[in-house]
């Protein structure tokens, strides 16, 4: 029996990525591996059925489930999709482990073997399955385009026969994977960019892509990579360095995002107010409540003529590349579980280990780690 | 006296532009002259009424037009405003010249003496003056953001630890100012671009822009930069050769815009439908009824997952730079009909007489050029 990988249409609202894309369903079909996809699942990234040979289309989702050895999706699987998934399947995608813990108890009580892409460990061996890196940097990407598109003004300088006009000035908060590819865009389209993280390690990044590094007097850069919480005084220091930045800056950008957590605060309503009228903020945080205190997730915001654009769901904003990444992500974790064409998981490997959110009736992740973002604590 | 100057409040919908930013109101009065100004005309373009100094400010329109010797707009005025204007005074904005007759008997029978920013000549000594280039130039830059937003991928070509991700294709149609700039803005976003323009001398500047200059056996270059209208066999050709590289395109941004006339059809509906869904046009010709078939002027129309955006009044939405460098247009145009602090223009002036639509009582222009922009015939 050839293995069984199925790929349901996303039912999350505002979902446009698909968890296979045709040019990884040929690899998997070359290598194999029998695909069973639900008609039109590819339709919002723009890859449609047509696109995808050798593979089993099916209408019904339950269907698609049904036969399954691995069940591979975007969003995590909502309490009735968990009904229809076969019982010890495995199923791989977005899990938000930090939340809805229904969800991860009805995983657990149909011996669903469950892998959550955002545990991928973030070592050198699992850089080709980070879907958080490869999702992050789409947003940073599509942040900045949104930040030039917001602005009531260029964003390069221009010399023009009736004289020059100055290049805008564009604040990046955190230097995280999303804030990196931020600053690169923004400075591909000719503006002036500061950054800021507390983790002073990132200032070489940042200055290797041309912006210029904020500095604090405070490194909070912890294991991992990852960043620690700010004590109450340093916090206090951190907003009075970036107020003065804050105001004058055409376009701020923050990616200060905790998975599961809320997003530190970092712009004040009074921070806000000492904007120019026609500056932007892009805050690409607002999942978890914003950097920003007047942003509002999936809306945008004018308060005196300042835009608080707080977007949600960023990456399947790009769906075609935001669809490809992430299934290239979903192949290559599945290639460590996978020899002679058999499903041979060892869950002893460091990197199964650590993205198992549920397997063999049991919750093998407890929310712990107090950080879990490159970002920004 | 001094000169006065007056600046009303916009009134077309949509129009957030000023023909008067703070620091072109500091240069006239400085040099004597008398800025009356509508209140809260800059609010738009996020210049608040504090920004001016040493100027007065109005509120009512009839009371900022009253006393003026040259009133300064952006919008042509509309028949009630003209009724406002003091007999005899000069009026300088774009005034569609080739549109409304009603509007320009109007100008002429209160003896008004009108400018048109779209008829200043392109000679070299008018160039600051050039307002049709200085907006073209905005929406150019604006117009490759709006491809690079609403595409459903990347523009750069990024290399990740999950694989390579190719750059864009985007054709740009029309090689004037607009065209150029969206070269520009699109090739430092990172995208492959290629740009097709009837005057084979503008081949050079695209290619120094980075792009693929397509080449069709016909050179339409005509006087004064300007191109001429193609043969019907010529423009089957035309089309036949564009036709594949509109359907390879991730974008397509059409400027082939003539004021005054209908744009020249040259994205058919069969083209489009050759077009991966998920691909993009842009028409900045849609003010013209667009460059293509099924562009709806200011209006998104999806045709089978194709996206053909025909925004109107695209300067408008960047109102800083656009108000900055239209009012400098203005500045310039000025200071040849000002001497020793008073109004004594020379009448036979090259870029005076031909900017003059109506004075004396008279219709100085007549719209009998063919083709008015540099853009496409």
């Amino acid at each position: 029996m050839p293995i069984r990988i199925a790929v349901p249409k996303e039912t999350v609202a505002g979902e446009r990525r698909v968890a296979m894309v045709p040019d990884v369903a040929e690899k998997f079909t070359k290598a194999g591996v029998q695909i069973i996809m639900q008609r039109n699942a590819g339709d919002s990234s723009y890859f449609p059925d047509s696109d995808y040979d050798d593979i089993a289309l099916v209408a019904d989702a339950a269907e698609v489930y049904a036969q399954a050895d691995v069940v591979l999706k975007v969003q995590p699987p909502t309490i009735d999709e968990i009904k229809l998934l076969p019982e010890g399947c495995i199923v791989i995608s977005f899990m938000q482990p930090h939340r809805e813990p229904d969800r991860i108890k009805a995983l657990r009580d149909r011996n669903i073997t469950a892998l959550a892409m955002e545990l991928v460990p973030r070592i050198s061996r699992a850089q080709s399955m980070d879907a958080l890196s490869s999702q992050a940097s789409i947003a940073g990407y599509k942040g900045a385009l949104m930040a030039a598109d917001h602005a009531a003004q260029f964003f390069p300088m221009l010399t023009t026969a009736a004289g020059t006009i100055r290049p805008a000035k564009v604040l990046i908060i955190g230097a995280g994977v999303s804030g990196l590819q931020a600053i690169a865009t923004v400075r591909r389209l000719g503006a002036m960019v500061e950054a800021y993280d507390v983790r002073k390690v990132t200032k070489e990044q940042v200055q290797s892509l041309g912006a210029k590094f904020l500095e604090l007097n405070v490194d909070a850069a912890s294991d991992g990579g990852y960043a620690r919480e700010l004590t109450e005084a340093e916090k206090h220091h951190e907003r009075d360095m970036l107020a003065n930045h804050v105001s004058a800056a055409t376009a701020v950008i923050t990616t200060a995002a905790i998975p599961g957590r809320v997003s530190p605060r970092l712009i004040s309503t009074a921070m806000v107010e000492r904007m120019r009228p026609g500056a932007v903020i892009i805050d690409l945080a607002s999942e978890g409540g914003g950097n920003c205190e007047l942003t509002k997730a999936g809306e945008t915001v004018n308060h005196n003529g300042v835009i608080i654009h707080g977007p949600l769901n960023v990456p399947s904003m790009l769906p075609v590349h935001a669809s490809e990444m992430y299934s290239r992500n979903l192949y290559n974790l599945l290639q460590i579980m996978i020899a002679d064409g058999e499903l041979k998981p060892d869950w002893e490997d460091e990197v199964l280990a650590g993205s198992t959110l549920t397997r063999a009736g049991k919750i093998m992740h407890e929310p712990t780690r107090k950080v879990v973002e490159g970002e920004q604590p």
